[in-house]
């Protein structure tokens, strides 16, 4: 990460594009709720969507729109998901769209949608539709912060992260924004976040790039094992630094970096920002007999109440870690397990090794927590970030109203 | 069931069955931790296991008895899971073994063990081996009370139940017992379970109905999605009364029948058990493309926080149960997804119906709460029993001391 500079600036950093939020009066609360993102010119557009069969209306509208490879504006809104809403919520959506491509002049199918917020409530269209103006007026390069916070729902904190560096002896940027903080896992869920960035590079490999990136980041995200109706990643890449990547070079490869960095960031501003989180658990596993296996070891154990109970209650009891690993389907000998905490060996050849309370009870009571098992099974390793689970967890998923 | 009749009696309601269940002190609490059950003459038996790979020491030593088909004693202790405790902890359990064996004057290989509790911690062998004579001293009848209490970890309630019906014109019976109440999900874990017949069947083919039992009753009861490394259900068929059930009879499938129902009833019981639950949910699935992805689509449910946070809160949030349905890999068109909630269409066509906050609340607020989703694409039908997710559950696992 050698030439990689973190900056301010978050989805606005990467010159050409404007941002703005503000409170639409979709959320009881009047607190910010309708966001927008846009650049002067059609930039080039990737996405990842959810791959939950159930789809928010704005997912099906902006997966269909990505296919061409261009957008020009993103509208967010909170405080909906306009998920299981019928023929009405795709009308509504489409209608939003179309207000805000008439008061931005641009052509209506370069308008990208996403919602997130409670499920089967229609949204206040007319509200929201004659709010865009006000919306449009405060777009700027300083909007990005208000942007990130009317995206938010259940989370504590907006989350934005930028870098900068150069290619070809350029200097261009990647920037974003997204909110989540619960319903997080197998596949990025109830989470939104828009990129951005002033390098120019084609649409399709702009796709590939943003699949990996979301893998190794979003995908690897583990708050409660749901899968939202809503996920949705978007980048655009509108060129405004002057810096074209081209697949297969030098440049392309510190850009990907960039990319996933920015990703990778906000993916753990996420787990900091949990719902109900006290600490953070990141789950290294080594020696799985393939990286799959390696994998799914690590995303059992980050998923396991068990487990994310005792990161709660701060007190290590390594069995559940064991069991977790036990039931993922990974393939070694028990015999050979091998389990750390931190810098501390808690399993060694299969058995549990004794621990002071003490000692045990600082292992687990830190902000951030390492957990590193060893399947002694071969090469393959996986990785997984996520955070404990608390009574604040419960509290807020059992009152969040109909 | 018309011939099914429930009895009392738990794990001794089969004629010549013993049981006995005291206070060994592996319990800092004093509770009972130690049981026993017993029969006169050598019963065919049988049992399933966890598939966890991580197992404890007794799962090991029952797998590699029960092979023969026969068993005379299980012996179980609460408070000590006796797992990844390494060579020491199979060297503890064949001593526990050895000594049961040994007062009882029966074969060594014909008693299995059993253990449920902490992971990761030696049992204190010594003192239980001492314990040994007193638990026998004890066997009676009227002992299947005690022993289910002695087999209980976070459980609140001691959990038994017995049918009797008749067969070839002689009455027989199936009893049991089993605990419990948290980390209970794919594949049973964290219970334990040991069901007694003075019906006479052969051993294989008392496993195939076994292992159809479990997946119809246990299998589908879903705590917290955790699967432990001790899970175990015996069946021990002792033929006392008599009465001897051959394959492919009627009375065969009344003796499977019965067996199903105590299993079931004992499934129930856990459920509403479960660690800080304060309801039970019913899942049912019809419409599947096929019997799988209900099933997958009910686990789904069953096992998604949010959905079990909503629960716990009384609080109808019917999207949580829609995005559940379309993460779990069954096929469907979202456009025809339909929700039941007890009586009360809430989701038609895809789309939430409106409903009043009041008829909402009502909803899900019962002590048992039945969620019918029909996926519309098949004939496939699954079903799951779960519990609420609440702050207690929370509280319970992040204290259960090192």
């Amino acid at each position: 990460m050698e030439n990689l500079r973190w900056i301010q600036g978050g989805v606005t950093a990467a010159k050409g594009f404007v941002a703005a939020g503000i409170a639409a009066g979709i959320k009881r609360s009047r607190k910010p709720d309708l966001a927008l993102v846009a650049v002067a010119h059609p930039a080039a557009a990737a996405a990842v969507f959810t791959t939950n069969r159930v789809q928010a209306a704005p997912v099906l509208i902006s997966r269909a729109r990505i296919r061409r490879g261009c957008a020009q504006a993103v509208l967010i809104n909170s405080g909906c998901a306009n998920c299981l809403t019928g023929p009405v919520g795709m009308r509504d959506a489409l209608r939003l769209g179309r207000a805000t491509a008439k008061a931005l002049r641009i052509v209506e199918r370069d308008v990208l949608l996403a919602s997130t917020g409670l499920i089967g409530r229609r949204l206040p269209v007319a509200r929201v539709e004659r709010a865009v103006p006000r919306l449009i007026a405060q777009l700027g390069p300083a909007g990005h912060a208000e942007a990130a916070r009317a995206i938010l729902t259940t989370d504590r904190r907006a989350k934005e992260a930028a870098v900068e560096a150069v290619i070809g002896g350029r200097a261009c940027r990647v920037g974003g924004m997204a909110k989540g903080a619960g319903m997080i896992a197998p596949s990025m869920a109830t989470m939104l976040c828009v990129l951005t960035t002033d390098a120019a590079a084609p649409a399709r490999w702009l796709g590939g790039l943003l699949r990996e990136a979301a893998e190794e980041t979003f995908n690897r995200l583990s708050v409660d094992g749901d899968m939202s109706t809503n996920d949705t990643v978007f980048l655009l890449a509108g060129g405004g630094s002057g810096v074209a990547v081209r697949p297969g070079t030098a440049g392309a490869r510190t850009f990907a970096r960039m990319v996933t960095a920015v990703a990778g960031r906000l993916a753990r501003l996420m787990a900091e920002d949990a719902e109900g989180g006290s600490r953070v658990m990141e789950v290294e596993v080594v020696g799985g007999r393939t990286e799959q296996e390696a994998q799914a070891c690590a995303r059992r154990i980050a998923g396991s109440l068990l487990v994310k109970t005792m990161l709660a209650g701060g007190d290590p009891n390594v069995g559940r870690i064991a069991a977790a690993a036990g039931s993922s389907g990974a393939r070694f000998d028990p015999q050979a397990l091998e389990v750390h905490i931190g810098p501390q060996r808690v399993v060694a050849r299969g058995a549990a090794l004794p621990l002071g309370a003490a000692v045990a009870r600082r292992l687990v009571s830190r902000p951030a927590v390492t957990v590193r098992v060893h399947l002694h099974a071969g090469r393959g390793a996986g990785r997984m970030l996520t955070c404990d689970l608390t009574e604040e967890y419960v509290r807020i998923n059992a009152r969040y109203h109909t």
